[in-house]
């Protein structure tokens, strides 16, 4: 293992991508790997791009590559797939567009699923980010299928959040970004050619506006991703909001929220392992027909299981 | 206490809903008042609508309600609205529509905001459906907003779940209907008098072929929300898969499995809040900054205090 971490850091795309699938599929490797590398992380840009479904995400982020490569920076891209409940696969036909880089060794690309739970993170996607970080990746991208739970998920991996928007959306679709809003530092409003542009740029600023004393007030950029207007203006946001978040002792507090949620989801995702296996443990077809006819309730048993782990109270 | 619960198993409105705001700020009687009324309950046929944005949802849940008021059943509603990161407040234009129920006795509507979890099921959701079950609502109707984990969560809660699509929705929909295919029951493919009606009714029906061997098919329903058009068979399916989850032993099965979630989700919240505390309390200023200057790591921190909330490993 200690030789297959090695070829990772020496920048082996195959060491990397192997280290990636044991963590993706819950191999115990993963906590001796993360204390290997962690001290090796925290020099890349970690970017989220998320947004509205139909915003044109998958090019803009395509663009933004383009913008960081074009400066001599090297990138990594974790995109988060839907997982098919059917197939169990994880191939969007937007991705696709993407594999042009695939000849550029500056660019390393992995598609994760989110693995049934609908528009989260996948496990592992957190370590992953890491050991792109680790291997020295200058940017790494983490770009959702912005169908919900990822856009609050992703807030918690990424330095920079990124929020795509489209003229012309419907009001369905305002709820969604009033949700997003909350966790953005860099607007994008793409397809900005299309009529109802300053509409939205309008509504995103009268948003902005509500909280007052803001130490980031989030940049609105007008992006026409498919012919790269206002991308490299984008693209240059995102980096001062890093210097902004590196370098400033407002940018040190969200570095600090940030560091305190990534120990309280690993500190979740342990205890959900474990309430797994112990209701497993007390489970029972007796206990379950019980169950069923309201004999007992879930609420004791719960509280019987808890009396079981925490003798004390 | 023992009063409030009383009267609000009296039928007396005003007590649900005071109990309901008691559960929903996290108020400690909670447990108390859920194994009181927890034997009461198991009688109601609790539905979860969800669906795509824009298709027509809290229309049809209207016109569903008037169906099951037809025939004399009372009817409790949870409407999940996202809160809004600025104000905080639940409110959507949508549901204002439904207020023209406010009239009826037999009507009994509750909103609750998602508070900050985007998407997701609030807190005391489980809870308020419980509490309308033993107050004797006949049906209890879920309603998500539709973008993102709640369509996931819902199927923790609902005996029946209503998946609501459109004709005409563009590809990232579709990613979005693919998730949900796997937790629907019964299906509406709304606005049913727009074009490209059949294609999405025939796309659901492939999906739906691909998996073998079901004990229960979900059958697919064209409505027409705004006027009603197959809103009453819509509502009797969804009374047959109630019946077929309440007496059959594939039913039973889907009960069990239901169960065992309910357990499961009460033991975890229970586990998130002891870990929160002792987080807190383990948090200073100098591990933040250890953290960030990565002298130390989130891996590490979170093993040291699962080390003292289960000493014997």
């Amino acid at each position: 293992m200690d030789k297959l971490i090695d070829k990772a850091l020496a920048g082996d795309t195959r060491a990397i991508a192997r280290i990636i699938s044991l963590i993706e599929n819950g191999d115990p490797v993963s906590d001796a790997v993360m204390r290997r590398i962690y001290p090796l992380t925290g020099r890349a840009v970690v970017i989220g791009i998320t947004g509205s479904p139909g915003a044109g995400k998958s090019t803009l982020t395509d663009k933004v590559i383009e913008s960081f490569r074009k400066q001599g920076k090297t990138v990594g891209i974790i995109a988060i797939d839907p997982s098919s409940p059917f197939s169990g696969g994880a191939i969007l036909a937007d991705r696709i567009r993407m594999q042009r880089h695939t000849g550029d060794d500056g660019v390393y690309i992995r598609s994760m699923g989110t693995r049934g739970s609908l528009g989260g993170l996948s496990r592992g996607t957190r370590e992953a980010v890491l050991l792109l970080d680790a291997c020295g990746k200058d940017v790494i991208v983490i770009e959702t299928v912005g169908v919900g739970q990822s856009e609050v998920d992703i807030i918690k991996l990424a330095d920079t959040v990124c929020v795509v928007l489209v003229p012309g959306m419907g009001d369905d679709i305002q709820i969604m970004k009033a949700g997003i809003m909350e966790i953005a530092d860099v607007f994008a409003i793409n397809k900005a050619d299309k009529p109802g542009v300053d509409r939205v740029a309008a509504e995103v600023r009268l948003m902005l506006d509500l909280v007052k004393n803001r130490p980031w007030t989030p940049p609105v950029h007008l992006t026409i991703a498919e012919n790269g207007d206002g991308v490299d203006e984008f693209a240059e946001s995102i980096l001062k909001h890093h210097d902004f978040i590196k370098n400033s002792p407002e940018g040190a507090k969200v570095e600090y929220r940030r560091l305190s949620s990534e120990v309280e989801d690993i500190l979740l995702k342990n205890l959900s392992r474990r309430t797994e296996k112990i209701w497993k443990n007390h489970m029972s077809e007796e206990l379950m027909k019980e169950l069923a006819a309201r004999e007992t309730n879930p609420y004791l048993v719960a509280a019987d299981i808890l009396k079981k782990i925490f003798p004390h109270g």
